[in-house]
């Protein structure tokens, strides 16, 4: 798990979207990644709150790297599709993605998550996805 | 539709995540919107090319509009759920996401979307989305 | 609760595709529905195992029922989309498709579901669905 | 193509549960399959229409057998997800749901598929799918 957890951080550094974005990377277990994104002006819709594209790819992130902590080492991964419900307003001090791993298959992995909304102490489910990765040979 | 336009341009303008994202609006229609967007260094995954999540976005924000553009005049949208499969890499020159309105109903529209990446004159489709939208009072 | 036991228990019994499958309504509590599903030749696809569709439409009906559960009274649901992964081969003695209600809203209802396949004592997820039902006005 | 409609109008005969919904294989050519459904009292929701999950299984095996007609010889294919949307109320005299491939790869096959409701000559969309498919060794 260090290796995979360095791995992975390194992984996530080199995403160009999520630095634009301002998420962190917050867990890294075995089956389950946890990625923080936080509200700005840059991440908005029309009204000012939280723009779905962002709580999305938050959320792909975490489900793509919940994937590869499962991942036959050597392996990477690629989003093959997902499907996402926005069940609450995007409105919270902090979200978080949780993705976390339902099957894991020697080719195809699936993947369940959701996003956290964070007002104090109070934690709402902002969104939900199902999705599919597939494990590709990796780049090194 | 010169009114449908300009109610459109402003709302994309006031999305904070597609200026971030360099996304730019070049269709609106009847039933159908276009967003262009274009590679960079700020929108990539951790091997360079564009994150799922930033062709997602602008593929959420052009079926949603497309979807306004049918909405009985005074009403907002809001993405209920999309599904998106990524079927080619996303590596072009432009990507154009474009939404279309498959049915328009009093609550709910579906739309289904792809993002065609261009090479030159070279032109293929990256990822099909199939989306639910729903009317909801507006702001204004 | 009775009532809504009979209500559901009622629907069910009409609805002529759930007893060409040989579905079995077997539990209904606020938020949850589950409905059994034995294998059947007639039930098949080519190559003996049970068809997706027959799994698809138990779950369908146990998130559509679960959904009814949270509704308000006098009110009906349909089907507005869902999205299903098939996780392992569907071979079982018996199946349980469990439909649970993730977010009720006014209008919208999100449902999360799985399909069980037993055999014997060992119990393993073969299908996972997403789906979003609305309300609509009751025929009574 | 002789020996693709022969071998999929084999498969299809073999699925017991479209000969238990009454489908018939309409069509079978490279990248597109139809297959029809009509209504009936076995098919039936709680209301009298025909149940979403007939209209689903049809529509997943078009999508299944699409792209059987474009995967290397010698090799079947599973559904791996899909996800539906139910765009109008399903009645009509026939339906006919139609899969077609959108992109088929070495190892998934994205299809899109929907369901034409037929009223004497008009015909109208009734449901609409995004589906993966996989391609997995062949039992003969």
């Amino acid at each position: 798990m260090p290796d995979l957890q360095e791995h992975i951080s390194a992984s996530f550094s080199a995403q160009g979207l999520m630095t634009t974005l301002g998420a962190e990377l917050v867990l890294v277990a075995p089956g389950e990644v946890q990625i923080a994104l936080f509200p700005r002006p840059e991440l908005s819709q029309q009204h000012g709150y939280i723009h779905a594209g962002a709580i999305t790819s938050v959320l792909d992130s975490a489900c793509g790297y919940a994937a590869l902590t499962v991942a036959p080492a050597g392996l990477d991964v690629l989003t093959v599709e997902f499907k996402i419900n926005f069940i609450r307003p995007a409105v919270a001090e902090r979200f978080v993605a949780i993705g976390r791993v339902t099957k894991a298959g020697k080719t195809l992995t699936v993947c369940q998550g959701e996003v956290i909304g964070e007002h104090g102490s109070r934690r709402e489910t902002i969104a939900v996805m199902q999705a599919t990765i597939i494990n590709v040979p990796g780049n090194t």
